[in-house]
This record gives structure tokens, sequence and C-alpha cells, in this order.
């Protein structure tokens, strides 16, 4: 896929993924070691009642799927930047992602010919179609003829 | 560290944290599994010239030196979102980083009396002092007295 590949509007879907206790536990004690993250009994004290995903690890579950959904691996030079990544709900142990994406603007680079930039609203979903957590990002792809 | 601990103007800096190559690779295999994170002979081929550190790396890299510099393990009751996400330079393998944080804005919540919201920018410097990243985060707290 490249950048022509992303016009204004197109959508698309991506596969699922269950996160269980175990894999929220080790990327919290990793990343983000708050009790409502890495301890079951405190989590279930805490404001959410039982134990949930970081946010970083909700936002890098909905961007691998994305991933496994877009083949990027020659087009993609990076990116400049997210803008207004919300976490709206919690995300339980158990609860099963997946992530719809629309592209919301694309426009080539002006000074570099090769490349252009393409904006995606990513919106998470959970098992009862519950929107969890959304991002806005920017990718750079490189043209198709470049 | 409370909501009253966090007041507008206040700023904080963190400890380092150096990425190495090894450990540039593994977090891209796991989460960003593009060429020039997990792969050095296609990174030195890229418009990047060497290996680089994922950008959800290095946001992840300074949301833990930033939990290290403060103890929110009391008060902290997550996070409604993030703003303005920016990659600004590669993060290369032995690149050593470092965050200034600063307090942008605070208020108590109106409708639950236990709590306000702090608003925080994050600017992530190599060691170079050069800005590679930065970006801005709410952050949920509890007042002292609730």
């Amino acid at each position: 896929m490249f950048y022509e590949d992303m016009p204004v509007g197109k959508t698309y879907a991506t596969g699922t993924k269950t996160l269980s206790a175990e894999e929220i536990i080790a990327f919290g004690k990793q990343w983000d070691n708050q009790p409502f993250h890495v301890d079951e009994a405190a989590a279930k004290e805490s404001v959410f009642g039982g134990l949930i995903a970081s946010g970083f690890h909700t936002i890098l579950t909905a961007f691998n799927l994305t991933l496994q959904a877009s083949d990027w691996s020659e087009s993609s030079m990076g990116s400049p930047g997210m803008a207004d990544v919300r976490w709206i709900k919690p995300v339980y142990a158990g609860d099963t992602l997946r992530v719809e994406a629309e592209v919301t603007a694309a426009k080539p680079s002006k000074s570099k010919p090769d490349r252009g930039f393409v904006d995606v609203q990513y919106n998470i979903l959970n098992q009862n179609d519950v929107l969890v957590s959304s991002y806005h990002s920017t990718h750079m792809l490189k043209r198709r003829d470049a």
C-alpha cells in the first residue's frame, strides 16, 4: 500500500485481539507500573473495580492490529505524530479489541515529491462494540511512482 | 503527590534512559514491526540511515521516566487522554533520553470533589539536548483532602 492507496474516506477494519490479565500485568510492570494495571487485588479496590490495561497497551494493541491489516512494509516512512489520543472507557482483562480506521486527509508533500501525508482516525472498540479509545495519526507514505 | 502538588507552572526533570539496539529491536518486533525498527541492515538503507526506536518506544520510555520521577502511586486515577504527540527527530540506538515536564493547567473536577485534572507538557530530549519528541497529557489525580 502506497500513498495513492489511502484516499480520503477510505475505511478499513482490523482483526481482533483479546487482552489477558497476564498480558495486562506484564505490560504494566514493564511500562506503566500503577496498581490498577499490575495488581488484581488493588485494582478491585480502585475506582475501576478491576484490572485494566494501560492506555498505552490499548493504543499499541490497536496499532499492531492496523499494521497487520495494512501492508505498509514497502512504503512507510514513519510518522510525525498523533493527535487527540482518548481513553474513553476502561479496557478490562478478557476484553477483545478491534479497530475501525478512516482516512480523513491526504496530501502530497510539497517539498519532497516521493512521499505524501495521510491522516487516519482510529476508533478502538471492544467485544460489545463500545468505543473504548481513539486516536488520530499522520503517516508518511511513499508515492507509488517514487 | 496529589492534585495540590501539581500547580500550574511547576516544572520537573527526570532521570535518563539509554535505548540499546537490542531494546529497540525487541520493542519493534513486539509492537511496531517496521524494517527501520527491527532490521539494522534495512534501517541503514532507509530514509533514517540507521536503526531508530519506534515512536511508541520513545513515548513509553519518557512516560516510565516520569512515573519514576513523580510518586503518584497513591493519587493517580488514570488519564482521559493525550494530545499533540510529536515525533520530531529520530531516536537512534545508543541515544540517551530524558524528560522535562511542565504543568500547563490544573482544575478541580466540577462533578467529583475528590479529584482534579492536571495537564502536563512533556518534552523529550536526547544526550545533545535536542528535542526529539513531545506530548501533552491530562492526569486525573486525587485531592489531598479526599
